[in-house]
């Protein structure tokens, strides 16, 4: 005998509560659709991980809105956006700019900042009868604020960038002869053994003087006795990005190594515990920035203190001098302050973190931050 | 004693080369200079490989040219862009449209194929003095045709693919029982350990019925005994891309499989065979499409023949139908025909080509394209 069937309690999909929302700022711009082009958006919008898709948002309802891609692509848009009519052509964006006004779309908002100023000539001419109208960052301003299933995913991608580095460091993988580039690759490939589905970004590992170069790529330069190591790196899960900095000594560091190091770990706390709703991201700025103008380093900190983090490595808010930026609960910002002494060395310290509703904010990246001298 | 000073011989770098060609171009468009903002094309015409860097080219040369970049660039643009003189600043574009007039440029070009509607917007108000008028694909008309270093780039990058589908299936790597993820890891492990700067793209890894699906992601399905299995994946060597795609059978293929096989096989050659100077692009599709539509597959084949490849992995010019590109000595260029049937297999063979000023096309992919069967 079997039981009554149970009732579905399956979830709308995250994706579904994301276009309504978007709705809602649609309709508030007074536009009666968005054409959603730019490829991260549109996977937000739908969960399509593909290299051509568009979006065409009826302020209505999905019913009227078409999801757009070409045949390469018929079978994954089938599985992966369900819940929008699809609509096939390699001229995607196009062919959904000339549905609209069937669709009953007149004022039709496009991302003007990502759509080019040739695309939108074309766009224009093939969107007979609606106007195409600029804007910019609707979707952008959604996903600066994180639902349960994106921080869970940087939550696994934090913890896996946390293990490679944990296991390359019990690996005996950062000492003396290697090169930049190796250690750059061995974290990758860790990363990946441990789940990643690639790294977040080309891996920053500065030795030496180079760590003195904020963005220094990796070079087949041994490291050396007594070199500083900085590590940027950070994986990547199901598109979602985590991003940390830890910079190392080789052996016993010097005390100019452990007075700056002592300095941009100070600056970092700092910075971390400013992290908080309803603070302007410039506060948390200044905050971190504070210590180390003191110190008379403030020219050696030569860029902003953060960043978010999400389904790219860097997207809104800043965390800069000149932020307009609010910290709201469920925003992911990186907190990153960093002194370089050209031509010795430098220190980054970065974390991720989630914007708490109350409270301290969560720590994603969880390595030590106390100075580690690799023996 | 010491002998009389040597001479320099050395060659100038070829950026240098490339902005004179560009310069051409710009003055026969009635320019005064070219606002590039495009990153790819920015590394291509300065050699800079960071994240932010922009070029002002004067129409007269590069002492009148500026190379922009923001402060954690500085020591790095000095190293990489020796001959350009730099302008330091975070908002390197705006800067540099602002820059513009004091440097004799009224008729300044911007990448309206690059520049977002928001961003021109922007130029415009800051280039005081200047007008910008659309200029696109100025560089990318350049960059079709590739340089010696260049070559040997692309040469290096599909070398290391070569080599590392030969190590995967000497070690016994692909089997069944291993999941379609595993085999492009593996295969991504081996092109950096062969000193690959990274993958080209993320591999497609698609075996059984998800190699009908041209662009399928890598999941953790197993492969099992009878499965086509499609690998299509590249290195990166020095910014530039290889690419190819090989379709093998796990243990003996069945008849379909093989006729399928055959028919991709020979079309591939057909195309490979049209690669000359001088012929239309769509033209070679063409010659590849022929005897697929003669077997009744057309509808099958979902996609273009190909594309170029260089510092993008698809870039001009498009091998289509569509195309009205001409193929020139120096394009490098991918054939890559596939016939996908839907929940049972699909089979795509990709090499990349350099299109030769006389002879026959050299394949820079060197795997065979015989029918593997994987024991």
């Amino acid at each position: 005998m079997t039981g009554a069937a149970p009732t579905s309690t399956r979830s709308p999909r995250p994706q579904a509560a994301r276009r309504e929302a978007l709705r809602v700022r649609v309709r508030a711009a007074g536009l009666d659709g968005l054409l959603v082009t730019d490829l991260v958006n549109v996977r937000y919008l739908t969960g399509f991980t593909g290299s051509n898709g568009a979006l065409l948002l009826a302020a209505t309802d999905d019913a009227g809105s078409r999801f757009g891609t070409d045949g390469r692509y018929t079978i994954q848009a089938a599985a992966e956006v369900p819940d929008v009519p699809p609509l096939i052509e390699r001229a995607t964006a196009l062919a959904l700019a000339a549905r609209a006004s069937a669709l009953g779309i007149r004022r039709l908002g496009f991302e003007s900042d990502a759509v080019t100023v040739d695309a939108h000539a074309a766009l224009s001419a093939a969107a007979e009868g609606a106007t195409l109208e600029r804007a910019p960052g609707l979707v952008a301003q959604l996903r600066m604020i994180k639902d349960d299933t994106e921080i869970e995913a940087i939550r696994r991608a934090c913890a896996i960038a946390d293990n490679a580095l944990t296991d390359l460091l019990d690996a005996g993988g950062v000492r003396a002869g290697r090169t930049e580039r190796e250690i750059a690759l061995d974290l990758e490939f860790r990363m990946r053994a441990l789940g990643a589905d690639g790294p977040a970004f080309d891996a920053i590992v500065a030795a030496g003087p180079n760590s003195a170069i904020p963005h220094h790529s990796p070079s087949d330069a041994p490291l050396r006795p007594g070199d500083l190591l900085k590590l940027d790196f950070g994986a990547l899960v199901g598109g979602y990005h985590s991003d940390m900095t830890r910079t190392l000594v080789l052996g016993r560091a010097a005390d100019w190594q452990r007075e700056l190091y002592a300095l941009v770990h100070g600056a970092q706390a700092a910075g971390c515990a400013a992290v908080e709703a309803g603070v302007p991201a410039a506060d948390v700025d200044a905050a971190s920035r504070e210590p180390i103008t003191a110190a008379g380093r403030g020219p050696e900190f030569l860029h902003g203190l953060g960043h978010g983090v999400g389904l790219q490595i860097h997207e809104a808010p800043a965390l800069s001098a000149a932020s307009k930026d609010v910290l709201e609960a469920g925003m992911v910002v990186t907190v990153e302050p960093g002194v370089y002494l050209a031509g010795r060395g430098g220190v980054r310290i970065e974390d991720t973190l989630v914007v708490p509703g109350a409270g301290p904010a969560e720590t994603l990246t969880g390595f030590t931050k106390d100075l580690v001298e690799v023996a």
